[in-house]
């Protein structure tokens, strides 16, 4: 693309970053986790113990701004899948963390378990599509102690692609860097190759950041690895209910966590990941689903370019339960909104319900959304020889293009070929007994978990790790019935 | 927005100009209408009446462009509905002319007929994301010399929006514009306010035009009517199987149609509508769903721009035979997609099966999809007051937008507020019966025609009209059962 979709001026994207440092200078935020204050005081802000506000001068926040850093890598186990923002934008990834699963033969949601995460993860290897495996879901078999393990053992062994999440304590973390530093062999050649991606949502809108998430972006980003924040503004609940006035506060927001970040580590990289939402005021309902995510989406993306920061993360989820319509527009709506605006990560996979629920057809779905997307960044490719002048002078008019070598030559480079979108005439279509989207994406999936997975950790590495954690969940993808 | 996505830079927007001139001069256009014939020889093509090949110099071209105008209006019923493109983009119409319907009792497929006609038309009426009704179907029941008759007097009779649509004779043309002049109470009257939006299909790819629909177009333009030529050139087919042989080809088409209409009535409105796509060659099937239809139009519509004439038509059909997510992504990732890259026209609303059915759940999707293209346009509404500094001070960190004043006043304008899509927690959505957007959007078409229509012709009208017309259709809105 030689050109973006964009709302702003330049003056009016000065004028939104203006703002958002008026916000951090005089509204300040609150910062429960003590150490977040240390490093701010250390560096010159305005810092009350007492009520936790911490306010930010300006200069300390353009300070910072000189050592952001215009890429971001998702590093896997296997070298090949490693993805670089922007330059391999669109980035594809699940979304994270659902609670519970739809069962694939019941067709009920459930709570989700650590071998759901199993298949899940092969799943995900499989599909070309997406470039980057967010753990779908929590596992409620999780041993005692072993929650986030429970979690990351199932994914790793099942998938070569960067893996990401999260985990609710320092200690749970730890536990998760020593599992990598077992597949890596030993800490050093881990910490080469840092091949678990860690994401958290240190800032609770509005202007609060808590103690737990904003301590492991700390810990994390004083040793040197990867790791992300997510900021959810969401109109009328935690921000104004006005499109402008929930972009500069996410702003504001982001300016925050990427100040503490390169205050800590300078040149660290970031992502400018904020999912604004505006609630659905008739019930409160969280709509992550409606356009207007999208819409905002758009504009934090151009003021990530602003920063010249990658942007995006959550965008393209539905609010609907099923694979219907609505969670086909939904996705497509938004995620293909702000590819248009530039957007470089996509957390769109795989969930129905407002996050609550992973879906395997959705998965698949979403795989062949992630495809057509990456056609459009592909565009028109320009060329003189794509023009085909020859060509259109050799056929003539009236002539016919059917049968031509050039024809067969492009076919399957110049069209993404769906698995899941039926073409056929309705007759044809009816006499397969008429299967729509979600079951022909389900029988996809199902095909795909019943080969045998190439992606599985090597028996030896396994029995290590194994060892090493008694008590471990089983961790084998295996498709169900 | 400030700024449309594009593909190409300006020296490649020129070449793509240039070669689709290169063509038009050197290969030229079979033009199978003698008057059209007459019209390119007149001034100065390059005319062989035996093969009809016409050859178009470049300068001819040129002279054309000249007299291009940047805009289209179509023309209402009630001035009130009155649209013109750029200005109200994006304008949502309704996909037009399929031979069948869904019907809404049996949820079968079946010929079409005029009863349909009005029903689809009051409801078109009614859904407020709809600025056109191009005539949804054929009607099987039309009366023998009234093919035309029997689509034109029901879309026309419930329905005072623009109302558009083609005919396959002058004689029938002739017969709907007289239920014009009827309608108006002149032809003078009918003049000043032509309602009855003409559109044809002259240009069958590749770079050939026909009798009949090109007779039209040169008809209606001599009269100083609208109406505008869609062309549908079909990679792999009709066309290269290129992107940018596809492009440079339609472009050429385009221009082919445009030096016509001007050198019959220099400064006659036009629309750059060209349909491209890219068939997929695993079956031979038409694929109008397919990302690349939308890729292309993206690049169509910024050769529209190099042109400075409107933009947009045939974007976001679905290949679906049922509304499923396959359905939901196609309308919705196409339309955005065009939207963003600055189409102004959108004939998506209401077919599935790739033009073959009207479904009147479609419709009501494609409605709310219309609102979300709509609420796109909108974007962020820039403004200090929307920024809501003074409010995000007052609430403060760690605060609550709930229940504030501020929040009450601007939760109707900021957010579109679906009615079909469904925001409800699983458990309300299963207490429901777990309804699909399928099953809701059928819920509310009903709902809306179970209502009395406020369209309806006066019966003094109707009464002349059905006098003039002996054995004209009933035309009457009445839901099924």
């Amino acid at each position: 693309m030689q050109q973006f979709t964009r709302f702003f001026t330049d003056e009016q994207r000065v004028r939104i970053h203006e703002a958002s440092l008026e916000i951090l200078e005089n509204v300040g935020l609150l910062v429960r986790n003590k150490k977040a204050r240390e490093i701010f005081a250390k560096h010159g802000c305005e810092v009350d113990n007492q009520t936790t506000l911490v306010k930010i001068p300006r200069k300390i926040v353009e300070e910072c701004r000189k050592s952001f850093v215009p890429t971001y890598t998702f590093t896997a186990q296997d070298p090949q899948y490693d993805v670089t923002l922007p330059g391999d934008r669109p980035v594809v990834v699940t979304g994270s963390s659902a609670p519970n699963i739809i069962d694939p033969i019941t067709g009920e949601e459930r709570r989700a378990t650590s071998a759901d995460i199993a298949n899940i993860a092969y799943l995900i290897n499989e599909l070309p599509g997406f470039d980057v495996f967010s753990i779908s879901t929590l596992a409620e078999d999780a041993p005692k102690g072993q929650f986030s393990l429970s979690r990351f053992y199932p994914a790793l062994k099942n998938c070569k692609k960067p893996v990401r999440s999260n985990t609710p304590s320092i200690a749970d973390l730890e536990q998760v860097l020593e599992l990598g530093y077992l597949i890596a062999g030993s800490k050093e050649a881990y910490m080469e190759r840092p091949f678990i991606n860690h994401h958290y949502c240190p800032v609770v809108s509005p202007l609060t950041m808590d103690v737990e998430s904003t301590e492991a972006v700390i810990y994390l980003t004083e040793m040197g690895l990867p790791v992300y924040g997510t900021i959810v503004p969401n109109a009328g609940m935690t921000s104004p209910m006005t499109m402008m006035g929930t972009l500069v506060l996410g702003n504001a927001e982001f300016l925050a966590l990427a100040t503490l970040i390169q205050l800590i580590r300078p040149g660290a990289p970031m992502i400018y990941a904020v999912l604004s939402t505006v609630a659905d005021m008739r019930t409160g309902n969280y709509a992550p689903g409606a356009v207007e995510t999208g819409i905002l989406q758009m504009a934090h993306t151009e003021m990530a370019r602003f920063y010249n920061v990658p942007s995006g993360g959550y965008i393209g989820l539905t609010n609907s339960h099923v694979n219907d319509a609505q969670s086909g527009y939904e996705t497509g709506i938004n995620t293909t909104a702000a590819l248009c605006a530039g957007a470089d990560l996509f957390n769109m996979g795989g969930l129905l319900g407002s996050l609550m629920a992973f879906d395997f057809a959705k998965a698949v779905i979403d795989n062949e959304i992630a495809l057509m997307l990456k056609r459009i960044k592909r565009g028109m490719e320009f060329s003189e020889e794509n023009m085909a002048l020859d060509l259109i002078k050799q056929v003539g008019p009236g002539g016919s293009y059917m049968d031509l070598e050039h024809t067969m030559a492009n076919m399957r480079t110049t069209a993404v070929l769906p698995k899941v979108a039926n073409r056929d005439p309705r007759g044809r279509w009816e006499d397969m007994g008429r299967p729509d989207a979600h079951a022909r994406a389900l029988k996809e999936a199902k095909k795909i978990l019943t080969k045998e997975n190439p992606a599985r950790f090597p028996a030896e590495l396994d029995e290590k790790i194994r060892a090493h954690f008694p008590g471990i969940v089983a961790g084998d993808a295996r498709w169900y019935e």
